[in-house]
């Protein structure tokens, strides 16, 4: 942080936001709060919250220093009219102020709310947060903990497949006990399993048929018999805030050649991009031999159908973070991690899709996903 | 929002983020994605996705036309080597002047990393979003929905009081099973609950003795007896998205007088607080009879001592929005939904807080609670 302040000749660097939402101002200062406080980073760090966050902030953040709202007068702001946001910029001015801040640094997701009446008193540079280049390469305790997130997604995956196994193709549909099985069913077991682990997942995917042609669709109802289901389960550790991410497609029926075919190809791709990484190579050269093997196998990505998206992104605090394995990915690192999740999208056949976690070394990668591929149940 | 934007004179308004965090983009696209888009609002509406997340905005968007960056050429701009963020503000730019856009507004929350640039070609102002007015004042499906979410909650902390008040208190702890009842335990049951009425809960607070202190510490580790715990719950509905909050505060084993004393006095803080609520009556107002019983029966708040947040908040799609029961309350209409939740604080002792919801009427209040106010189980 002292680097890139002298480097960009400031006084500080500004963060205003909930550290739920915005992982920078989690990992800066290990605060977790759904409601907006301030952060500044000087040779000192300093916490800015309301007077009711003032002891949880002191007993919980790794700030130097942590000072309350109402040491700046903001109920007096408020009484005498002064509007939420308005008495609020105010106590922000003063703060920076004690702090002798001129020259100040601010992310790209500042609030624009905020930077405008700053402005006012202090020269404002909009940058690259200083933490979203530190946030991508992994620390050994990060490492552990989204190992550890990913052991609980694979405990979650196995109830999935295991309760899509023991089902019976009957029509065009599958059935438990009598009763269709649905993608809501599959996702309860995958939820609970990850609460028992410690683990909370927002969006899950069980998506069938054409439904998994959408990459993001969640999947609703009855899933199909004999049609490829794309599973990908993206849990966060409630202790550690680390995601786990990945994906796999099963089927359970008869599988039609093409379907067989489509599962092979994109297993193939994704064996050649495990392959291609290394610290020193390009996201951009991994998606491009990904492509590539698709290209080759008579797979070419034409008018949103095929390889719709790019091979991979980074995993840590968001489940999607920097650096990318995309046309535009840029050099991977040494304990950066990402996905490697090709796959192929036809809207009347649906999709499959594989996705490991890997972490980047020296000379090759660490699979931190230990979970068969295997599409027929 | 027609209004809105023709008494400010403007062309559109835009929103650029992810509508997991930022809930005035849900409601007003009903598009769930946890990765950045674009909302303009004029007279028709428009998204701007990634050509990946085309086909589900068409499908699950309530927006009028949904438009992809690809058709921007994100990709050449990212090819000819624009960084990430210049190619999204220029394909930003590009969407905006195909859309008659001269004078623009945006909210307070608006990235200041994509405001900077828009000036170069937009008049820009930034004003409080259209939306948050609007979410206030809750629709039919809309109280549906919380008072959904509130069952939930009530469903949930009925196994958080079974499971306390079948513990026994042994020396200073409580037991069950052979083994001290932790905070982690109660909250394992609460999240079990919830997860089968799907709904989620990111924080919830069990918190007994001193830890309760700090209205926002989540709580750990063995429970004490004979000492107040306080349980603050508040899920958010998978599917509707909408949360409710409840809080109740409980003890097992001896109550000392004091102990009894506070939990009285908050209650009748609530049921004074419950009772001057409806609309016309400002937030500040109701804020102030809490405050007064406080003061009156001998619980001045002093030096983080005693009733040290305010009496209540919004729920809504956010946990806390507006409006606010508290200094600065503003007055309150019908079908805002808020919660009563006085609560005295002191570090020796910990904490009693009890939280109902619910909905402002013309003569009075609906109240969503309808859970006991018990302290000794």
């Amino acid at each position: 942080m002292q680097i890139f302040l002298s480097r960009h000749n400031l006084d500080g660097f500004l963060f205003v936001g909930d550290s739920i939402c915005d992982s920078d101002m989690y990992y800066l200062t290990h605060f977790l709060s759904g409601d907006r406080f301030a952060f500044l980073a000087q040779e000192k760090t300093t916490l800015l919250v309301s007077s009711m966050e003032t002891g949880r902030a002191l007993k919980e953040s790794t700030a130097d220093e942590c000072l309350s709202t109402s040491q700046y007068r903001i109920m007096e702001k408020l009484k005498r009219g002064d509007k939420p946001e308005e008495a609020y910029c105010l106590v922000l001015v003063e703060f920076l102020q004690g702090h002798g801040i001129r020259r100040l640094g601010v992310p790209f997701r500042f609030p624009a709310g905020i930077y405008q009446p700053l402005l006012q008193d202090f020269e404002v540079l909009v940058l690259e947060s200083p933490a979203s280049r530190c946030r991508e390469i992994k620390r050994q305790e990060e490492l552990d903990a989204i190992a550890c997130a990913q052991r609980a997604c694979e405990r979650a995956m196995r109830q999935a497949v295991l309760l899509i196994g023991s089902s019976k193709p009957r029509g065009e549909l599958l059935y438990r006990d009598g009763q269709p099985l649905t993608s809501e069913k599959v996702r309860a077991a995958i939820d609970v399993s990850l609460l028992e682990d410690g683990c909370e997942a927002m969006d899950t995917i069980v998506a069938g048929g054409p439904q998994a042609a959408a990459p993001h669709a969640r999947g609703t109802g009855p899933l199909a018999a004999n049609a490829p289901i794309v599973i990908d389960i993206f849990p966060r550790s409630k202790s550690s805030r680390y995601f786990a991410d990945m994906t796999r497609t099963v089927l359970k029926g008869e599988a039609a050649p093409e379907v067989k075919d489509i599962y092979e190809a994109v297993r193939l791709a994704q064996a050649a991009g495990l392959l291609a990484i290394r610290a020193g190579v390009s996201g951009k050269e991994v998606h491009s031999r990904v492509s590539q093997v698709f290209l080759d196998l008579g797979y070419p990505e034409r008018e949103g159908r095929g390889f719709t998206h790019s091979t991979g992104h980074g995993v840590g605090l968001d489940v999607h973070e920097k650096p990318s394995l995309s046309e535009t990915g840029e050099v991977l690192q040494v304990n950066h991690v990402v996905t490697v999740e090709p796959g192929l999208y036809y809207p009347e056949m649906g999709g499959v899709r594989l996705e490991d976690l890997v972490v980047v070394k020296e000379k090759g990668s660490e699979n931190l996903t230990h979970f068969e591929r295997q599409l027929v149940l």
